[in-house]
């Protein structure tokens, strides 16, 4: 266990809980990287849809980045009053199943599950990506390295949210402070530059327009900008992870991360237009990011660029740790709710929903491998589930509103319904474009995943009716008798002397069993049993064990075996036949291979086959007896 | 149980054995392919080396064929004595280990053992090879291909000798006609045209000399032929499979297969020399076998060619198929003696040894897969095993008619000790000739597997001493009480109840035993236990359970269990402690997923950690109860 403890950290008491809370300054790393991110990659979104239009498109970012501005706005405001609403954890699954019924509830659970796993694979191999492009002589260990990346934020996780947050902090806060530096510079010279700075490098130039904008390219390049707002639902998610009093220091942590993204969109849209930045073609030659751009336009490529650039890419890498927090969350409030087994609502050592952390890991583990690090082709997959977990969210507080009523509640309903009808227009323009890229699929998996969660449920409720009992304890009429204990022999060797041994103690009615697998056998047992067996159990006191033999024509040991047993219980219903089975222990991995598995054998084949009337009674015998 | 059946053929008893037991004419396919297929590349391999030579290699081939038709007729002698005196099967290993002590014997063991699981792959992937070379669509599903050609040995050799022996007859036969047709007709037009015939179709020319002649060369040359002896052991080990009476049965057979060998060595070296060819160098282009240009050069090609070198390639994949019959065996003979585990003793369904049989293919299939379906590099690594095995078996046999004496005995020992001879120093020449090419591995590998064989009889003679007890059943005095059984309740739920009632019918110390892994737990089920539970046990008159909470600082389950087990067990040194361990068995593969392993986890961890007092007592609780 030393080993677990240097990795994990020492257990927590569940009396420790209240010391591993946290605050905003900790809040906005931990639930807010993932917001934070999309600032690296809503702009570049939203101007590569524009990129057909040339130079025209430039100037349609501003009008764009105000939209989303106003979205982006109306959720803050909505999802501030889930957080006071839904102090216990307000996700889009709680909101949605209180308020809307079951059937919304797991519908925005699939949408937002699908979502945090795909959220870990896709910005972990972003990051590496831009690291592997940066540092070539790695790229042939982009799988590795993601992996290496994905077990370190799960350790990470596990070792407690407040680690997270401490570790998490600095690269938070670099980011935003060199961005933020980066936009200051860059307005500060478009204002005394009267509108029109020039540029210390030169972007590239934008192409010439292939196409005129249309309404619909205009709504694509505001649905793809959109991506900037997923992971801002992730505080109304985890508020209980915020020490007392939780809401205020939630509403605070929602209201910082949202004021930095709201500040970075903007500055990022009005210099791009101020500077002439356009997307270049993602996947060719001479592609360089819109961030990149903007930094050496604004202060060329020197330290502070790489600093900058530096920062972008560590928290795009780390944006999947807002999953860490909120997935294992989702997975508790559905354990809770019997859609996914208990172990999800278990509280591991360090006072983390460690079974939900490691699922979430396994699952994005896999998509990597699957994908072998280059999940490109898995963006178009996202932001649907987002923007449907937004949409059931805000329907939710609306039915939530009219149910609660009250003097703040008309006012509260409207902001709501306007969040609920922005969000929802924005999903079907999101799922419309992107349906073919591969939106489909996430349109297939979310009624897939509410299917198992109503499957999970179905069996997790027959469980419980079929084994809840709340009277007194029932024994029968007469009180059952000691079940016909058998023991299977062969030899009369120790480890078959203990089992006897016990079985004697246990009941007056002990069998041992012999299945003659070779011809060849000698006999001297059956012969010698009374001298052997008998005569000292009746001097000790006990009823002496009889000797069975079981023909086996076949050479086979748990065939005969297995139906002498159920012959034994059928010819007496009423009674339990407990069946010994002396185990060696094996203490090397290489006995294993060495030593015969008849006894594990033996025992699942008594489970799965053997029927209510069995038990299984495993006497382990270790070497050194 | 039925798709078994299908596969396998009905299960057959005991007595059936006999009807299974076959005579020379399945006995040359069973235990001959490996032998005749020799005949197809052991003059080839031969050549090979004298390639360097050019045309004075053809010339060359016949003193060094003479050579070795007189070993092989050593051999012939040799193990024709050895199934006289070994009528039980007198393999390499049993040979040398009743003669010359258990070293020699597992030395002889492990070659034979490496020898055939390298046959195995290598046969199959040559068959497979020709075969793909012919059809070049086929070559992407080389690996495939040789897997299903394996499964289907595989299930061939499970189904009985006999079976393997009717289906593998018609090949056998095919080949040998073919074959001994094309010479017939060769030495035919031979003698005709006066020592020069004129090929039908002419073979490809020899390259200019590049070398002269030189001991070593010729030696080589010698050694590498001798591959073509390989499988003669075969017979000598498997006498038991033979009818009554099978000394007579397996002698006809070595001697119909070494008649057959020994004629198309003697007809191919001969032909090859009349008619000019030589090998052509493997793996370039205008690669052809000797074989190939021996039959064209005879007959041309036209259908008997096709039919011919069809033949050929069926008799080399199914080479692998001696190697199945031979390698169960020699695991037979090692599993009596304690040397492998016991399952390789016992006779399957049909009648062989099952375990030795899957044992060989998924070796067999490892190296297969390790290699791609290409195992030519691993041609060098054999023979070496197989002349060791010759070597000794023969040494063996010299002690044998040492010790044994009587009239033949000075005859017969000098017979063996000739034979020795000669593969003794076969075996040196191949080793070193091949050492660096890959005999090395097998230098090394064979002692390897000798210690593993002798770690193997070490665990088994410790365990066999550790639990033999031949007197009496000690009871101790005074006799034994029952075990303190504990029962880990949370609920009282109806699993739990039934593993309460069960415990008190087998011990009047019961106690439920709670592990409150969380604060919130409600508690009611401490102040109703004596109306929930001890009051019915009272009234139906057994000793009422005692209700014991353990309390989980840091909300673990297993370990606060284990501590209060062990604490219990210490206290009670004398006592056995039960722990009943109710368990759902999963009926559905997806169940697995869905439920708790609570109860497997406790299971595994209280027989790895619980210490000889511990007994589990597993219930099993079905869906449907």
């Amino acid at each position: 266990m030393s080993l677990w403890e240097i990795l994990l950290g020492r257990r927590l008491r569940s009396e420790e809980q209240e010391a591993q809370k946290i605050g905003p300054v900790l809040g906005v790393p931990v639930l807010g990287l993932d917001a934070l991110a999309s600032a690296a990659y809503g702009p570049e979104a939203a101007l590569a849809v524009l990129l057909p239009l040339g130079a025209a498109g430039t100037g349609l970012i501003a009008p764009i980045a105000a939209a989303i501005l106003v979205v982006l706005f109306l959720l803050y405001i909505s999802y501030y009053q889930t957080i006071g609403a839904y102090p216990g954890g307000g996700g889009a699954y709680t909101v949605g199943s209180q308020n809307l019924g079951e059937t919304a509830g797991l519908l925005a659970a699939s949408a937002l599950s699908l979502d945090y796993i795909l959220n870990v694979a896709v910005a972990i191999s972003a990051g590496v990506g831009a690291i592997v492009s940066a540092v070539p002589p790695l790229l042939p260990h982009t799988l590795p390295l993601c992996l290496t990346l994905l077990a370190a934020l799960t350790v990470v996780n596990l070792r407690g949210v407040r680690e997270a947050g401490m570790l998490f902090r600095v690269p938070t806060y670099a980011f935003v402070a060199c961005l933020g530096a980066a936009l200051a510079i860059g307005l500060a010279r478009t204002l005394a530059a009267g509108g029109h700075p020039r540029p210390v490098e030169p972007p590239p130039r934008l192409a010439a327009a292939t196409s005129a904008a249309s309404a619909w390219l205009v709504l694509r390049a505001f649905s793809s900008g959109c991506t900037a707002m997923t992971g801002v639902e992730a505080v109304s998610n985890g508020v209980p992870i915020f020490r007392e009093p939780p809401v205020r220091h939630a509403r605070r942590t929602l209201t910082a991360i949202v004021a930095i993204l709201g500040l970075l969109l903007a500055g990022i849209a009005g210099l791009c237009r101020a500077y002439g930045i356009g997307a270049t073609p993602a996947g060719q030659p001479g592609y360089q990011s819109v961030l990149s751009q903007l930094v050496a336009a604004v202060a060329g490529r020197g330290a502070f660029y790489y600093v900058a650039i530096g920062s972008v890419v560590s928290v795009l890498a780390l944006s999947a740790n807002t999953s860490f927090a909120d997935f294992p969350r989702l997975c508790r409030a559905l354990a809770l709710d019997g859609y996914l087994p208990p172990e999800f609502a278990h509280l591991g050592r360090r006072l983390v929903y460690s079974t939900g952390i490691v699922t979430l890991a396994v699952l994005a583990g896999a998509l990597l491998v699957a994908f072998d690090g280059i999940t490109e082709r898995l963006i178009p997959l996202f932001a649907v589930g987002a923007f449907l977990a937004f949409t059931m969210s805000q329907l939710g507080m609306v039915a939530h509103w009219r149910r609660v009523g009250g003097k703040h509640a008309p006012h509260a309903l409207v902001v709501n319904a306007l969040g609920a009808t922005a969000t929802g227009l924005t999903l079907v323009v999101v799922a419309v474009s992107k349906f073919a890229a591969g939106a489909w699929i996430t349109l297939l998996l979310i009624p897939a995943l509410v299917v198992l969660f109503r499957r999970v449920r179905a069996f997790n409720d027959r469980l419980d009716r079929l084994t809840e009992d709340r009277g007194p304890l029932e024994i029968g009429e007469p009180a059952p008798p000691p079940p016909i204990v058998l023991v299977p022999t062969r030899h009369l060797d120790r480890v078959e002397r203990k089992a006897l041994r016990l079985a004697m103690t246990l009941s007056p009615d002990v069998r041992a069993v012999r299945v003659r697998t070779q011809d060849v056998e000698p006999d001297h047992l059956a012969e010698h049993w009374d001298e052997l067996v008998a005569r000292p159990a009746r001097a000790a006191g006990f009823t002496p064990p009889t000797l069975v033999e079981v023909p086996s024509a076949y050479r086979e040991f748990f065939g005969p075996l297995l139906a002498y047993i159920r012959a034994i219980a059928r010819a007496n219903p009423k009674r339990h036949v407990a069946v010994v089975v002396p185990e060696f222990v094996q203490r090397r991995w290489y006995h294993y291979l060495v030593h015969s598995h008849r006894a594990t054998l033996l025992k699942h084949l008594l489970l799965l086959h053997g029927g209510p009337q069995i038990i299984i009674i495993n006497t382990p015998w270790y070497l050194r007896e």
